[in-house]
């Protein structure tokens, strides 16, 4: 019964709201903005308000289709990726990721989303901003683990998504460079046999939040993501972590038409 | 007087909900999700809204048994438990427990619910989840320990569940796998003069949430599970919990067709 | 003025609360439940919402009508007392401490409570549950110390009660009894020069929420109240408490009848 | 332009609440509540719900007719000033400070308030207690340092209150007399430059709140207030706090004519 | 497609704004204000209700009109500036720096704000005090130092300012003037390759607030502000940070007319 609503819901939103009008979807950039070193990665995370869902559903989708006009009129300049977090966080609905070389478009972007008609029943659950950067301590790192490390992730759909904000102790800034080059060699090692089942990507944030890093994971394998971040926690570097996570947010890889479309509902 | 009411609105309330269309309670597998390893238990704590209880009760009726509609259609695939926490838990009024080998799953459920006009009230209170895995340390304890593990708790109802999520300490990850196991040993025996009346459950949540572990119990004797808790803070591995409680939840076991007829009233 | 006012309304509320039926107000448990060990104690703190100043006097004083009826039909099996917290505690405006033998039981009350007109603008502000036990250390105290602490507290209303929830740390659990006992004593010996001016009953709560013990104090001198406190901050084992307060609860020990009087205006 | 404005909009106030009959200012005990012993003091802030500036002024003028009206009628026998924290502290905008011998007549006060028209807008936004005590350890300080305390601050108007809220640690109470009177006079002695310009208060709050003490400071020169803080935090007793402020309420010392003339505003 | 609606908008919103008296705009102190000690820092921050975008747009430009004329009226005696965060910081939506000689002018002006037709739709995030002072350590430091710090940041606009409050600890405090002077400078000597990119301007809080000091930046380069913090994080002063950051404002600098614009949309 539920499949039978959701292809005709699917059908009636896609219809809806392939109405808008793109001016412009050359992502033409977007591999540049997700490989390269100078961008900045924003994580904005939002809740839906209480009248949200209490509107008619021709109302939503309405205000679905400027959701959509929003996102990809900035999908010129930003790199723009959608996750599910509604009923794996308690924390927020959804989550935007945006990766854009001036902070100054990606608050362009938010004030337009956070100003539509669907953005009215945003309440914004958290910012966070990051900066990519070169490795730090891998080109001291021995070969053979340099080697290991090239191994890319398994391809095919990687569903989850999780999102563990990071911020060290004053200690560890306090070490010398090698002793922290040390304790990362042996951090670095205990990720090994993950990665071809979980993804992962790290930003730089002092000074641009409360943090010290954001760290980004994709996986097909919740349980392999688990065992990963159990490894890590039993290495020494471990221990000058004043805080990691709080929140952890997980979440689903979703499609901005299947967002729709579960908004929509 | 109490009494006769509430017979009456048993006999209204379960009427108005049973007409609902039950597509498959095939429910063969909620044994395996409760028994076996790798599966993904996730507890999510709701408190329903001021609107809710200013509706008319015919409206909450209607509501409660869309409810019933979503429970029932995903009991096909999960195994879903329903906890009433209002009036012993100041953090939520219900408590869903779900079992699932796909955490997808989970979220879809919630969604169905969250998105019904009963869930339109809910407010997410707390979303925790964990896997169960095979015993850790249990391998290694001595076969007198092991024989008294096995004792499986008396039959009977066991109306109180409570939930307590843990967060080890650096520290503890430290630690050598022996040394932990010997605190673990320790841990256990503690535990041994009440496995006949408190019935308990562990998954393990790193990186799944802001948690290590997440301990769930039954049992109809709240003392002798306050003793235990008590033996536990006495063994040497609790000086090792960042976070024990913090909410510690709090509630009894119910029904779906209970929990519909207290929420109807 | 304010006094004339007050006449008033405290005949008109007590003519209209006063006819309910009262089904068995059989108290007869009452001195046991509050004497006895193996008893559970709740202590429920609510907030009024902010609609409920804003009905008519008339509205009140019906939904009051009803609290009284749901308080009086539970206190055939409950020991329930009321406090006013409201103007001096910031957490909440009316304390409920309801003695059981099951929790489940007092479950109920609360669910009736919150499921009537009047509970309705209740939001819960806080629930904490307590165990009472047989004295823990005492048996091993010196005689002399035995005797004084057999002084009971003077007669006559004791107007304030303060509640006071305390977390020990995992070093005074993970200490031997022997030395546990020796600053239980010293502890003890503390509170001597009070016991006449100040009442106090304990509560263990290990398991039960996220606390130790519950302390509950009633005096009618705040003075000697504060000096108890200070004298208890002096002993050693007041280095063990992770947790002290926090809240504090303060308030004033009233009728039930004074409660509505209250609400009322 | 705003003078204008503001000087007709005082005239209008002052007639309007002006015509409230006041019973009896008979403030004859304020000086023996301001100065004596065993006297309780309570600082409870609150701010003005959303609905309170929507009103129209002339309802809003009513309702603080009302409040002048329960605050002349408290006076015969409390001490009550009020302050204005809108715009210079978040936590609150309107800050009582209650004198009392009985805390149940501060209660008593507090329960009028918040009951009258004028107090359904307000929101509780903190309430601490504590008790004046004579000098602990003074009486045993150099007499020169005794002689210097006794300089009184400068006459004139201090426009500027600031209230720091303390919980001393575990530690400091299992120090010595000694070692505590020792240090206090190092406390003490920092104060000294700064007696003319910052008038000071102390009061204990053991047992009473979460608190060991508040300070409340008066001045008309922030930036001495500001240099006494940085004096006391660099001697060893400030080591020994656990809790220093959070929050800090700073605001500025009004005439209840005057916070009636802002609010009505 | 957004720029057309852009362009019309700033015209027609800067066109009604414009018609605003502005009864004087003698910012003749505000070179004064912005460089002297002796002056009062506030920051204060601000998120708009739910009903502020809910609104008619003519009836926010109306509003909008309002807080123009209440900034310009105090432009006569203070120097305020405009920040928006929205989209950058998850904690408000905009942010006021006021300088003043005395924080009760800085009051009246969040009086005036609050209480017009605007400032009605604004709640309260966060209010922040300090002091400008003399450089504390800086007549210590070599000349070589010394000559370094007169380089003066790159002309320009910075689009980018970043608030930064920070907490030190108890050690501290109680550490020599020398060994603090030597951190200081070890300190100063870290930020001496962002001189020239990162303008920065420090403001003293003790007692003012909870706080100790508060980090104002500006910059067009949050690369090199992000470096300019993490080479803060390595210096021996760092570790004694109670707090630093919580909450991390980032917002981008903008004139009175683009906040109007922008709130207009």
């Amino acid at each position: 019964m539920r499949s039978a609503i959701s292809i005709f819901m699917r059908f009636a939103v896609l219809v809806l709201v392939g109405l808008v009008m793109v001016s412009a979807v050359g992502a033409a950039d977007r591999d540049k903005l997700l490989s390269e070193p100078g961008v900045y990665g924003t994580f904005a995370a939002f809740s839906l308000d209480a009248d949200w869902a209490k509107q008619d559903q021709t109302v939503r989708i309405a205000q679905l289709t400027l959701l959509k006009g929003v996102v990809e009129q900035h999908r010129e300049k930003l790199a723009i990726d959608i996750y599910l977090l509604r009923g794996l966080s308690d924390h927020a609905d959804v989550l935007f990721r945006i990766h854009a070389t001036e902070l100054r478009e990606t608050q362009q972007f938010l004030l337009d989303l956070q100003g539509s008609l669907f953005g009215k029943h945003l309440k914004t659950a958290g910012v966070m901003h990051g900066l990519t950067k070169k490795a730090n301590y891998v080109p001291g790192f021995p070969d053979q683990l340099k080697a290991e490390l090239k191994i890319s992730s398994e391809p095919g759909p990687k569903p989850y998504a999780i999102v563990i904000p990071i911020r060290k102790s004053a200690d560890w800034w306090g070490l010398d460079q090698d002793k922290r080059a040390a304790m990362m060699q042996e951090h670095t090692e205990a990720t090994v046999p993950y990665l071809k089942t979980v993804k992962r990507k790290l930003y730089h944030s002092s000074g641009l939040d409360d943090l010290d890093f954001i760290t980004y994971f994709e996986t097909s394998k919740l349980e392999d993501f688990h065992s990963l971040v159990l490894a890590l926690e039993k290495v020494k570097e471990f221990q000058y972590n004043r805080r990691f996570g709080h929140p952890t947010l997980l979440g689903t890889v979703r499609s901005l038409d299947e967002i729709i479309e579960v908004l929509a509902q």
